[in-house]
């Protein structure tokens, strides 16, 4: 006697994805409930099962939902927004400060439905997600019907949702608590990355992911750059930190894995740790390509992911598999490597190895979950169809396949996408929102991008200086009879310094703009070595009072920063019309003199080679006493130097620019 | 008073892809016959000209349509046969066997049929293909309404269309006249590549190009092991070797372009040569990933292609531009080299420069051709749009758009595609034939693959050998008396050789498929010198006719073959299910006993360590003969050899595999 199912799929070309690749053509399978009952040829499913509704597949492909195994669902507000920059200048410049100012419970609810559309679109019925306000993603998700891990960040800084890191903590405990026993949503934490987390966080969110048995979702080795800084500051590559901070206790799921070796290969393979390798985001940001055909090779669970689609720009899956199949051979020159079964079978099984979830999804086996997907390979772009040998199947979903060619999209049983019409989700009303938030996001930009200071401000930590220079400057023919002076008895010296300073100057077409000056300061002690090496940024507002007497007394704004990015990040991300360098060697005494603090500067430029100079500097925010610093700069300048040249009014950016 | 135009593209993006990056929206496109009459903003246009019909773009992109710079259009119908394999034994093993059997006029005029249905979809107006009967290339492809150069191909060895490249040549002649003047036309002479051609088919093909100031259309540098041969047999790498035989007398289009330095770029580039760069197919193959950012900062035209769709797997521009873009940064390391502009720049002005067609094709400029795409960049996965930077839109193109955003596709002032209904071909009927090739082409491999012995006829080459072989066999303690007895009197020497001889036996599960051996041996000359080495294929059927007295005669089938692959390539071909390796030193000596030939091999097998052995043997195709020889056969190992040992009647590899 036949027993009774709700759906019988039939007239499929039914792909288990299971280990041993088994596919039945024609094939049916038996859904009752959220769950699968059978998978095997038409005939015998059909001889064994009755059933509410019977479809005919009419051929297609019926396989397990595609797993995207990393991505940031609602930075589907933010595609397109800043692209074909480096990375540093692409997060610190773009996406972390509009994440400051627009992301919202609303902002992440509306990139989730967005990302929920194009996830279901393109035949992905589980997936990955790590954000703010995660307990957004998972309202928006479950609603959509779709399953995920939904991971809540946390960071060592301030985030969009959250002041304090103890603070993302206990909320990531209180969404896990909520979530915990959801039929779609497996909640998890998100210690973001080694290099943006303090030991103290990883241990703690991994002992937090221990606690509730749930995954823990997280970046690793990313970059070249993240592995030399973890050498450099913690003395080792990122997986052994990683596990040095006990991150491997918990279930780690970790993407990109693009700069690891054989031996943390290892590491991950023996703590049973689940990769998602992001091939276009790696190559996209120029992070590289992981070592997929390795890991693989290892054992290791390799799941595929698309990362943000602020980083890609897309969801689609299809782009994803093919391009995981044909990197991986471009850089091993292997054409054999990673062939399309194994693609596939990446963004199936072992993603869902890989999330920890290979008990419910992966495969179509009885008993797991109906989260299934119905493909058309009978189009033009998928034709012809070699029967010969079976992998011709895997070779034109992986290959020839497109997202668009997805049919229909089952999760927990349930139908999100029949012959491509939502049941869930209404994209039209999405579109419109969204493009609301493109507005205001263009206008935050556009006004921030109008001057370099805002630029300067919203990449962070710029303070305002005193704005009163009192300046004298004069060209000294011999230096000599000036460390004379300053050895003698009329001033007090309080300390002194020798600085090998490196000097970049960024103008801009606009002068009102001002000028940002990048300094690399080197200490230079008495052995003559260098013992640090300081970064300084410095936005040189446009003079507005001029010289006084001989002395020069100017005001102009002027706001400094320690430099915590690169050269390279600043010229990216200021985009100046023009460079000056200067380099030279700075002899500096704080000094008193008559009762007056004043700092004496004796450089040597030597790039470009326009000699000596000395300089007598104080700065204050108080016009009064920069006018009276004025007068006793006088009489310190005539006291260190006897030489009859003018003064100098000017920077030496100026006179090298005015030259 | 307002001009007179056919069609009137308004309220669109209108992206011209001049080299200034014009853009217009909302702008305006003119269009009167063949030709482009204007192109600006919406209001201006409109003011200007009256026109039979205003086309309402609806805010869509309106850009010039997507050149693929190379392909292989009629092997659309070998899409998906046989992938995930190393370049050769795909390309000797599957691709060339199958089209020996089934490229006729036929299947090419199909093949591009399928082909412009998928590239009208996707948005392409232009392509350059290279292929056997070029003629039905270019008849399909004007029927469908399609612009392209098809260009045919000349080859050293015998082609679908050619039985000698005397005979290519003269039909490229032919075709070409034909074609010159056509509208839609460019007709090419492609010599394949150097390594495939003579020096003379490359002379002569530049020669016919020069005539007829067509371009020349070849593959050039694609893979390491090219140019390293190239090295080792013209001792030069392949750009050098491809000038030195005059191909750049012509206006060279060369696809590929992978494994090339920047001495080589230059000469590409002082030679105005177009490069086709092939990103999806390099990687599938393995071949590597070709230097484009180097290749656009000295100038070259780089364009884009697909290549043929049996390394692709598809046609698909979209996916192949967001590759090059995104490949680049990976390989450089810089994400701001190829941005999502210089891509699809690639894909369209450059690329008309690359095929010496940037007077009539590649932006939208008054007096080009009409050759434009409406795209659709409002969908979902294309949202939001910003409109901060004028770059955003070219980001979308390329990072977010898919092939399918394409609405309608214009060639030569004619509609191929209005809103994704076609205009010029039929697909349903092309997709019934394409599968029934499939079908018989299935047949023809599933028969070849039966048995190892087809699927050695089918890499071509084979003889059959003489298949009655007389041996006598024993094991000998010491090869001195035999050596001593061999220069005696009762024989004649006809000659002697020292190999030193490397076997590998490949074995099947199933035994009557025979055994496949392949021989690598290197003559040993007089002063203990390798003066050559020689690589055989040996396919040994099974023996029919066992031992006969003390002597052995054995009836069996063998195959005979140089062994022009590398022993990996054979592995990979044929997949045995075993492998053994018998290394040995063989002293030969053809010899006259008793008025008749023998061959007597004095062997020490070192690898297993087996010892001496004593052959004599002989072959015939004659039973009578061979009994005959059987007879003298045990008299001359009697004389040869006192020892009591008994006859063996195995061969090396069966004294292995049942040890």
């Amino acid at each position: 006697m036949a027993e009774s199912a709700e759906y019988l799929l039939t007239n499929a070309i039914v792909l288990s994805m299971d280990e041993e690749l088994n596919q039945y053509d024609p094939g049916a399978v038996a859904i009752s409930g959220e769950t699968i009952l059978a998978v095997g040829p038409d005939r015998e499913v059909r001889q064994s099962f009755t059933a509410k509704e019977i479809v005919d597949c009419e051929g297609n492909v019926v396989m397990p939902g595609l797993i995207n195994a990393h991505t940031h669902v609602p930075m589907t507000l933010l595609r397109g927004l800043a692209d074909d920059l480096r990375l540093d200048v692409w997060l610190m410049g773009y996406m972390m400060p509009v994440e400051r100012e627009f992301v919202s419970p609303e902002f992440v609810r509306l990139g989730t439905q967005m990302a929920c559309v194009e996830l279901i679109r393109n035949g992905v019925t589980c997936f990955a997600d790590m954000y703010y306000f995660e307990e957004q993603v998972a309202q928006a998700t479950s609603e959509a019907g779709l399953r995920a891990i939904c991971s809540q960040t946390v960071l060592k800084f301030p985030t969009p949702d959250a002041q304090s890191y103890e603070e993302s903590l206990a909320a990531a405990r209180e969404f896990i608590q909520r979530w915990k026993d959801h039929p779609l949503i497996v909640p998890s934490v998100a210690p973001h990355s080694p290099y943006t987390c303090t030991e103290d966080i990883l241990r703690a969110t991994a002992e937090l992911a221990v606690e509730y048995d749930i995954p823990l979702h997280t970046h690793l080795a990313e970059t070249e750059s993240e592995v030399e800084n973890s050498r450099a500051e913690n003395g080792m590559p990122v997986i052994p930190y990683a596990k040095k901070n006990n991150l491997f206790d918990a279930k780690v799921l970790a993407a990109h894995c693009v700069h690891i070796d054989e031996g943390e290969m290892h590491t991950l393979h023996h703590h049973s740790a689940g990769v998602a390798h992001c091939p276009s985001s790696n190559l996209k940001l120029a992070s590289g390509a992981a070592p997929v055909s390795k890991m693989l090779e290892l054992g290791l669970n390799v799941g595929i992911g698309t990362d943000g689609p602020a980083s890609n720009n897309d969801l689609d899956m299809f782009e994803e598999i093919r391009l995981a199949a044909l990197l991986a051979k471009g850089i091993t020159g292997d054409p054999t490597t990673v062939p399309a079964a194994t693609a596939l079978s990446m963004a199936t099984r072992l993603g869902a190895r890989a999330m920890y979830m290979d008990d419910l999804i992966g495969t179509l086996d009885p008993g797991k979950r109906a989260d299934l997907i119905i493909v058309d390979i009978s189009t033009l772009h998928n034709t012809p169809r070699f029967h010969r040998d079976e992998m011709n199947v895997y070779s034109q979903l992986v290959y020839s396949a497109k997202s668009t060619d997805v049919k229909s999209v089952m999760v927990n049983g349930r139908w999100l996408m029949r012959d491509q019409v939502l049941t869930t989700l209404d994209h039209a009303d999405l579109i419109l929102q969204a493009n609301e938030y493109a507005h205001r996001i263009d206008a935050f930009l556009v006004e921030r991008e109008k001057s370099v200071l805002s630029k300067l401000v919203a990449i962070g930590g710029a303070m305002e200086g005193e704005s009163f220079e009192v300046q004298v400057k004069v060209r000294i023919p011999d230096p000599n009879p000036v460390l004379a002076a300053i050895k003698g008895p009329g001033l007090e010296i309080l300390y002194s310094r020798h600085y090998h300073e490196y000097d970049v100057y960024f103008m801009f077409a606009d002068p009102t703009q001002g000028i940002l000056r990048y300094r690399e300061d080197e200490y230079i002690d008495e052995n003559d070595e260098i013992t640090n090496v300081r970064y300084r940024l410095t936005m040189i507002g446009p003079t507005r009072e001029a010289q006084y007497e001989s002395d020069v007394l100017l005001s102009r704004s002027r706001y400094i920063a320690p430099a915590t990015h690169s050269l390279r990040f600043y010229r990216e991300y200021f985009d100046p019309s023009k460079e000056v360098v200067i380099e030279k060697h700075r002899l500096r005494w704080r000094v008193l003199f008559q009762g007056t603090e004043f700092y004496i500067n004796l450089d040597r430029v030597d790039e470009p080679q326009l000699g000596h100079f000395l300089e007598v500097k104080s700065r204050t925010w108080s016009r009064r006493d920069a006018e009276h610093k004025a007068l006793v700069a006088r009489d310190l300048m005539e006291y260190l130097s006897d030489s009859s040249q003018d003064t100098l009014t000017q920077d030496y950016f100026e006179i090298v620019t005015k030259a």
